[in-house]
């Protein structure tokens, strides 16, 4: 087996063997296939596809680089969620405590953000003393004692995906829906959740920008989960403008504290319910009320077990951000957009986001916003608030929002998109 | 200006800018691209193309990346020539000096075989004492005192498209017209010949397999150097079976040296004497007559002087392989058919080529041919000679020469390919 001759194949619009596959991801988490090599074939795999066999058998190589985990000891079935990432997506956070709150063990492995999307992990992390890096045993010790566990991946599980994964965002080879299908599969197949509940974001602050990528990206993850035994359900779901009134770390916290209290923005408590409802049903739990565990506080109880066997300190002060500045309405009538690319863009750029991975973030950094599409406006009214450590990047950060939002005259027929806009099993 | 984006265009079949062209091929060859991230723009050229602005360009920006040499202070108008590689491609040898007898200076530079074609500078060396590395003042001195010189291209040429070779030669994206073309003119162009033919190799032996492609090539070539100011023709020739009854270093230096001495098989002698004319053609020597070049000596005197001015003793015994294996005719009648490709593999497997760039060559390795397709042929009478200082490698060499050859009924009908198929200008 050599690599030339496995480019070769998909270069040439051919289909890889299970034997290429093994071999290739074998011998690049090894270090025997170079970076350039890999890089290559990433190319051609993006622009001739692989087939479903292919993304299956590559899916499971990279499962099989690294360990599995296994949750059978638990006493509770276990329900995982995943995100293909977007502005405002906060919904891990509300929604693990919740579901753990109503029977189902959460082990949810989760990452960083980059670029204009947030990370689970960085939102986290501007809780004080809360920290995401656990080992396998504390790991299972936090799920097993509070029913749910957020926090980063070991370096154990799917070490190929890492590797590739890493390659992929400096190689421009990102955008490929059989490797975006097998890096997240992988991780959580190897995670060794019994189901799983997928929420592939569509719109333009979604990798997928169409209805079609996303349903293709969403039927052909379902199928690898549920050829792996993980009963595995897909939501596609918009991201047109970002979900709920805040894009930044300790803000999107906040929020979410406040749908645990059973308050919080009308979007984000639909899709947490909804999402919610899906893990419990792929769960078994078909009896379970989530709306009622928000209701009566169970949810947020889990939440502070789990901040707090972290080391975090449910009851201590987010940060805020140093400096504010607020942009106003300039007509009158009814927000008919609100993009979510450029919201996240704004964000990233106010220091929320990093550019480089090793970059740190600014917990307090993020948009809020005071309208949202379909509601009215008055003129001079706030319609975001910028916040930052680093002033000197407001200019940067409004020129992302320059045409980021539309107003139309009042009394314009405008429905905004509903929240959930397709389910795949 | 960022590398992921000038990735994306291409991947997403854009044109690249100039800006992103010289922009990128400065930042790799200054090392701030990765190998990872110009293997998989290279791969996405080789599968999205790049059109002929982009190739003037891309091809401009690696002539900038180093030195350009400059002839203006020799008497003689310089002519030069490139073969795409074929198997017993031993043209340079005669032509350098033969065009040099009748009037223009021609340097030479030239490469080392890699794979199944062998490398001009890899057959000199088989001549004791002789040196394919010059520095560019005793490259100048040895063209300005013989008219001709063939050696190895100094650091300094392009150094964008040495590094940028490798990186193709180990990740699958050799076969991209675009980057062959811009590869070899590239080094043309910054050599500084006023004139060049280009001998482009079609079929099995050769990396074009189809007069389309071959023909493409060409063109794409012809345009770039006669964009660039040098006067540039391009022959497409025969590569189905191996030029001349050799495939091996020092059993091509033989050949090519009966061919200056007025003799040699046909195919060797045409090809020789067509590139010959176009070369002199091309320099606007068209009185020149090269037939009698060969056949009055000339052309072998130009051949020891320039061997002798680079350290090689031209009346020095060649090496001669230790072991020799003769393959037989099976039947009677006419040899319809003597692969290319297949007796280059058997040389190279017999120690005449090389796997990977540092290894060595034996000298004396190869495969004597003692038919050529339309001769006839009796049973029992040999067909091919192997040579090897290495016996052991016999048996691997005969696998891959047991469908090389075809034999039909005497009184078959058959017309062997011309040498030159097509003329590109």
């Amino acid at each position: 087996m050599d690599v030339i001759s496995v480019i070769r194949t998909k270069r040439d619009r051919g289909e890889l063997s299970p034997e290429q596959i093994d071999w290739v991801i074998d011998a690049y988490t090894r270090g025997e296939v170079a970076d350039e090599q890999m890089s290559a074939l990433a190319m051609a795999i993006l622009l001739n596809g692989m087939n479903r066999t292919e993304i299956a058998r590559w899916t499971a190589a990279m499962i099989a680089s690294g360990e599995r985990m296994n949750f059978d000891a638990l006493s509770r079935p276990t329900a995982d969620k995943h995100s293909t990432g977007g502005v405002g997506d906060k919904i891990t956070l509300p929604l693990a405590p919740l579901v753990a709150a109503c029977g189902a063990a959460v082990p949810q492995l989760s990452g960083r953000g980059l670029g204009h999307t947030g990370g689970t992990l960085d939102k986290l992390e501007s809780i004080p003393g809360w920290r995401a890096l656990l080992s396998n045993e504390e790991m299972l010790s936090v799920l097993s004692g509070t029913g749910a566990v957020i926090c980063a991946a070991g370096d154990g599980l799917a070490p190929a995906d890492k590797k590739l994964y890493a390659l992929r965002d400096v190689t421009g080879t990102v955008e490929a829906i059989p490797l975006i299908a097998s890096s997240i599969m992988s991780k959580k197949i190897a995670e060794g959740t019994g189901s799983l509940v997928l929420d592939v974001k569509v719109g333009t602050g979604a990798f997928m920008k169409t209805i079609e990528d996303a349903r293709e990206l969403a039927s052909t993850m379902v199928a690898l989960g549920t050829d792996s035994g993980v009963k595995t359900v897909a939501l596609l779901t918009d991201m047109s403008t970002p979900l709920g009134l805040t894009a930044g770390n300790a803000l999107e916290v906040r929020e979410s504290v406040e749908v645990l209290a059973g308050g919080g923005p009308a979007d984000v408590v639909e899709l947490t319910l909804a999402l919610a409802r899906e893990m419990l049903d792929a769960a078994g739990l078909k009896d379970a009320d989530p709306a009622k565990a928000l209701a009566d506080g169970s949810a947020m109880d889990v939440w502070r077990r789990m901040i707090a066997a972290q080391g975090g300190d449910p009851d201590a002060a987010l940060p805020v951000a140093r400096e504010r500045h607020v942009i106003t309405a300039p007509s009158s009538g009814v927000l008919t957009r609100l993009d979510a690319y450029d919201v996240g863009i704004a964000a990233w750029r106010l220091g929320a986001g990093r550019a480089r991975k090793e970059d740190p973030v600014q917990a307090g950094a993020g948009v809020e916003l005071h309208a949202k599409p379909g509601e009215p406006v008055t003129a001079g009214q706030p319609l975001l608030t910028l916040h930052t450590d680093t002033p000197e990047k407001f200019d940067y950060a409004l020129k992302s929002l320059e045409s980021a939002y539309e107003i139309a005259p009042a009394g314009t027929g405008f429905t905004p998109n509903p929240i959930v806009l397709d389910r795949i099993a």
